[in-house]
């Protein structure tokens, strides 16, 4: 095989705040197409864009290291074998793994890459990155087994026109729940009732208090809330909570641009005291053994018609700069994926 | 019978901080010696004095109405039946229940009353205040149950040398952690670490920075953090925490006083959502149905000389009130109990 032009991205500089454009530049690069026993190549089909990536690219070690200056950016994927001596994979195979924000990609080790059985009809490959990739798992295990969601329960969710959210209210939904939505904009809020089976949807880009909102739409309290966004919408949630409440930490997006590198928000746990509740923090990488489980029961949902997944598809791995901010001032709608 | 004199102390105006002696009242009355079918008469023996008496007396609801304006102060204690036409109770039983802060109590109800068993020799009946009360249960489910705590956990504790810290400390002790008590004066920081076995101690009177101490104290992070105080002291504690960490609630002595009816405190939350850890808050009396799990266990490391409870006993019911706020400014050592 002779060589391929890829384009990544890389990351330039490391951000203070908002994650400006300057700190990405698209390279254009030859990768040698010729392959050794073990190693094989592939063509990425889709990029994931998730918020935890903005942690990816702070100079801070957390549960993975961070991305280096001049590295290509780190991204979860589906990309299809193009070519392979390697045991485990064969021309056409999909994959779902760490595969970065490029066309193409040489490897040489199957650490958590993940073959994917396509062969259903009519399914979108985006689905592996949404309802049935992370988002879908940390929806089930954070309200399965964290939460321990039972029928009726009052459930807030926010960030629930994200990719999460909205899988996580469908999830509750089906449970029994009474579940409310925060979101931004009308739409997302008119879909969350309409398309998502919502009860109730607050909106938080429209002139309201939070704090009244939330207790109008939950007028029995909250027994679980399902926090995206963190900082003052947590702390805003948390004065409404029941007896025994359940808070399952599950993002802070509305933190993750704080200048600085190390991430702070405060919020009053006074009430979780009183109330005998819980806050629980959660990482979906802990689940990787039970994601199957996962998996197995919202594909039965999806059949059923009782989850619909939303995915915001965007074209064009020059844009990636721009697009990874939409997650970050509510711009996207539905999980976000982008087309190289 | 003739008429009975007691003591009782009333409340005469609510709060607002700190809880000046002006609040409380010794009113002197005559009880009717006389019992109907189904009343008894209790001469009190010995009164608990704890914390979450200072929430009992805000004009505010919460698991237990407020005690109100001239009413005698809510209080538990241990009491000796004198008089009894009650089918449960005879003259001599020891009784433990809400009996006030007074001498005397002539009841028509066992609501929430228990006979105590005190036919062991050379017990002292305060014990069933302490490490056999409410207290002792709190350390036991506050461990057990809540965190979960399991040998090798670096297990810190605030108030350490409170009624519950104390008892919690040497409970995960013997359950093989590593344990390090939060304490106020060198004498109690000395007690925690020669007489309850601690491994640590850390004085907060002293001219320390309470994170870099934490860190010294606990080089390996925490694992479980036991939390009487609250505050800056539980904000302090939750950036050591390690992976799965979980954080107890028990109580926050620290913010009773707040001037004003209602109590916030701010904590950074995000440690929690880093290391997937869980916070929790806990009310003993969730716990109620198995107290008589966590007295027997007590009860025998206690006869095995693992466990030793300390009280610190003062005398004379017109002192309730200065007595009171040895709890808030750390005047107490063990717990607190009046003779009346």
């Amino acid at each position: 095989m002779t060589s391929i032009k890829n384009k990544k991205i890389v990351l330039t500089s490391r951000p203070n705040g908002e994650v400006k454009t300057e700190c990405w530049k698209l390279v254009h690069e030859e990768i040698n197409g010729d392959i050794d026993p073990g190693e094989f190549i592939v063509k990425i089909d889709s990029i994931s864009i998730d918020p935890a990536m903005r942690g990816w690219i702070n100079n801070v070690e957390s549960y993975i290291p961070p991305v280096q200056i001049n590295e290509t950016m780190r991204a979860l994927g589906l990309a299809v074998v193009v070519d392979s001596k390697h045991e485990k994979f064969n021309k056409g195979d999909l994959l779902s793994g760490m595969f970065g924000v490029q066309e193409y990609c040489k490897l040489n080790s199957d650490y958590a890459i993940e073959k994917i059985d396509n062969t259903a009809e009519n399914i979108n490959t985006s689905i592996f990155l949404s309802a049935l990739g992370m988002p879908g798992m940390t929806a089930y295990f954070g309200l399965t087994d964290v939460a321990r969601i039972k029928a009726n329960d009052t459930v807030l969710i926010s960030g629930a026109a994200g990719a999460v959210g909205s899988i996580a209210g469908q999830i509750a939904k089906i449970k029994g729940c009474t579940v409310i939505g925060i979101a931004g904009g009308e739409d997302k809020c008119r879909y969350l009732i309409e398309e998502a089976g919502f009860d109730d949807a607050i909106d938080y880009k429209s002139n309201i208090d939070l704090n009244e909102a939330i207790a109008k739409s939950c007028p029995k309290g909250i027994d679980v809330f399902f926090d995206n966004v963190g900082g003052p919408t947590l702390d805003a949630a948390i004065k409404h909570i029941n007896h025994k409440a359940r808070i399952t930490v599950c993002g802070a997006i509305s933190q993750y641009n704080a200048a600085g590198l190390s991430i702070h928000a405060e919020i009053d746990y006074i009430p979780i005291l009183f109330n005998s509740a819980r806050l629980e923090g959660f990482v979906v990488l802990d689940y990787y053994h039970r994601y199957s489980e996962g998996v197995k029961e919202i594909v039965k949902w999806m059949n059923e018609g009782q989850i619909k997944s939303k995915e915001d598809i965007r074209h064009g791995i020059e844009n990636f700069g721009d697009y990874f901010n939409l997650l970050f001032n509510g711009g996207n709608f539905g999980k976000l994926i982008l087309k190289p």
